[in-house]
């Protein structure tokens, strides 16, 4: 399987298949992208409670940044004027922006959306702000992003065919004036977003509008939003095998190990979730046994680690009763031990992924983290 | 100058003196605090928002633990179970835990004191709690505490004279009463508190007693309450000549770095303070040009680092710009860097006050400190 350039600069390899599930390289002038890629969430220029070389010693490659977020504060002019996005959080590896869209429809108020572009009120201080197709483009060249996303509409879960159709024909027409509002920045890429909700004739239709236009790389987006698992993946078992083999596929917003694994089977190369660090600001701990709380109180007299065979820091050098106290303190070591915690989880089972696609044994390494995780649990995993 | 054994494992060299100040080294079983000495203060079993590699990083010696929220969170008997203190909060190096005497004046509700202790209620969950001077040292040998301080009294301020004296003499039979309870601690160390407020006749009633009594150091207590500074180095040029010479001193709870300065000048070898943790979190930062608040907006757009100097990763990474963005919008990583800034800040001035006073030049170094702390300055430093 040979390299795809996408651009002189940016290219996309299979190494392996396994069923669905690829194994791959996507290799940016800012370094490689080992899919499947888990990006840890650094929304307003930080991923949550870690530094960047911690970020990057969990083993990401890649991180996400909010075009939202960043857009209200502290700007996009101004993370420009100060060297982009990299430099200023200082993160010299690849990262992948978002349009904006689906956070002015989750947070923003006052919105109002129509054929240029959505018009709302910041929920930092209540100005009023536009994002159109071309302004959410100028943003993430600005940001100085590696990976960028159209501007696509989210419509809100459940919706009904009929919305979500129509929804559908301006996310479109928005991807088309996304993509050419990219133009052409050497060494970046833009990707497509499907959309179409549950109905697998509008994935299709979507699916077929946007390899039309042409992208470096397709999302799946509107899922993870209430639809539950079984759902998701009779979605993707819908969308997946419409998207071209040669270009990187991206699953927004997903999710918990199991969806990840279940996604990774049916050929999904790129992930994004708050999940690992924000549930390690919340006490919660993905491990090989399970989803666990620190918070319970089982754990406070526990000298044993969390997870006695990860190597990040609260696993080493610290017993579950200290993870218990400070979670119960309010520590901010806390949430820094849980979130590099939970990140190292998620960039282990991704290696382990990777691994069991390269040596077809990726099914039973399925199989054998799901019986794993049903070892202890003490808390739902969301 | 030759070394004074306090114990077989436990002894103090001067290594220079320049005037009043000295350079010298406590050896303990857990290494050497080279003095004068920054204690950084590890409340609840964590230095806030710090990891221990990194407290290590900034150049502490020496970390201080609190009696008081850590008998009651998670509980001396349970840390003790969970293998002492040092395990539980993974730090090897030397501990020196108060007795839980202030906080219990500061933090406790209901208090009521007796010859026999202090009955309170628990801030945390409102549970009738009980600290004798045998308790407090029972609690700090449970925490495994190599550096343990005697119960003492410690009225607020303003008090008269005659409250002072009626609460210096029970501070005395509380300090014998510790002394007792501390025992025989090979490796370990038992200081005694110089109470008496700002009246120099108390001061010395005190000096006098403890020293009757026989310490392995003294500490001066009761000061940064709010008598300013003049008062508190008028208070330290009456108390500090009656320590013995073969003792480190400590003076509890301060300060600002110019607090520290003048008290080093003085002949204090030992300090520790929430200020460079605390200001952390608020985002203010210590710098050799002054100290700054990074939510000021003139920072806004600033490339600079806080410290051109400081090697620290929030100087030798980011920006002024970053900082005071993440500081506005309540990041964790602003606590992280602004603390790991500030540590490193409070070690190298505590470094340079070494090194200044083995070459004979403490005088110019404080000199040289103060006029540069007023090249910028934002913020009053407290």
């Amino acid at each position: 399987m040979s390299a795809v350039s996408i651009t002189d600069q940016f290219s996309f390899r299979l190494a392996a298949t396994a069923g669905a599930a690829r194994n791959g390289i996507l290799r940016t002038p800012r370094g490689e992208i080992r899919t499947p890629a888990f990006m840890p969430v650094g929304t307003a220029g930080t991923v949550k409670a870690m530094l960047p070389e911690t970020v990057r010693a969990t083993g990401a490659d890649v991180i996400l940044g909010n075009t939202y977020h960043l857009m209200l504060r502290p700007g996009a002019e101004r993370i420009a004027r100060l060297g982009g996005l990299h430099t200023f959080m200082a993160w010299d590896g690849p990262i992948l922006t978002d349009s904006g869209g689906f956070q002015v429809m989750s947070l923003a108020k006052l919105r109002k959306i129509t054929e240029d572009g959505v018009a709302f009120q910041s929920h930092v201080d209540g100005a009023n702000e536009f994002l159109s197709p071309e302004r959410a483009m100028a943003i993430q060249r600005l940001l100085g992003s590696d990976i960028q996303m159209v501007l696509d509409e989210c419509p809100a879960f459940p919706a009904t065919e009929a919305q979500i159709e129509s929804s559908l024909a301006l996310s479109v027409r928005w991807a088309k004036r996304s993509k050419a509002a990219f133009g052409e920045q050497p060494g970046r890429a833009c990707f497509g977003i499907v959309q179409g909700g549950v109905f697998a004739g509008l994935r299709r239709r979507s699916a077929e509008a946007l390899i039309d236009i042409g992208f470096d790389g397709y999302a799946v987006g509107g899922l993870a939003v209430g639809e539950g698992q079984a759902v998701m993946f009779e979605v993707l078992d819908a969308t997946v095998p419409l998207l071209p083999a040669n270009r990187p596929r991206y699953l927004m917003g997903v999710g918990k190990p199991d969806d990840i694994v279940g996604a990774v089977l049916r050929g999904i190369d790129m992930f994004d979730c708050v999940l690992p660090t924000r549930s390690g600001r919340n006490g919660q701990a993905f491990t090989r046994t399970g989803t666990l709380s620190l918070r319970n109180a089982r754990h406070a007299d526990d000298a044993s680690p969390l997870d006695a065979e990860c190597r990040c820091p609260a696993c080493r050098n610290f017993s579950r009763a200290y993870l218990h106290h400070v979670v119960k303190a309010n520590e901010i070591i806390a949430a820094m031990l849980l979130t590099w915690h939970n990140l190292t989880y998620y960039q282990y089972l991704m290696a382990g992924l990777r691994d069991a696609i390269a040596a077809g044994t990726v099914e039973s390494f399925a199989q054998s983290c799901a019986r794993n995780w049903g070892a202890e649990a003490d808390a739902p995993a969301d």
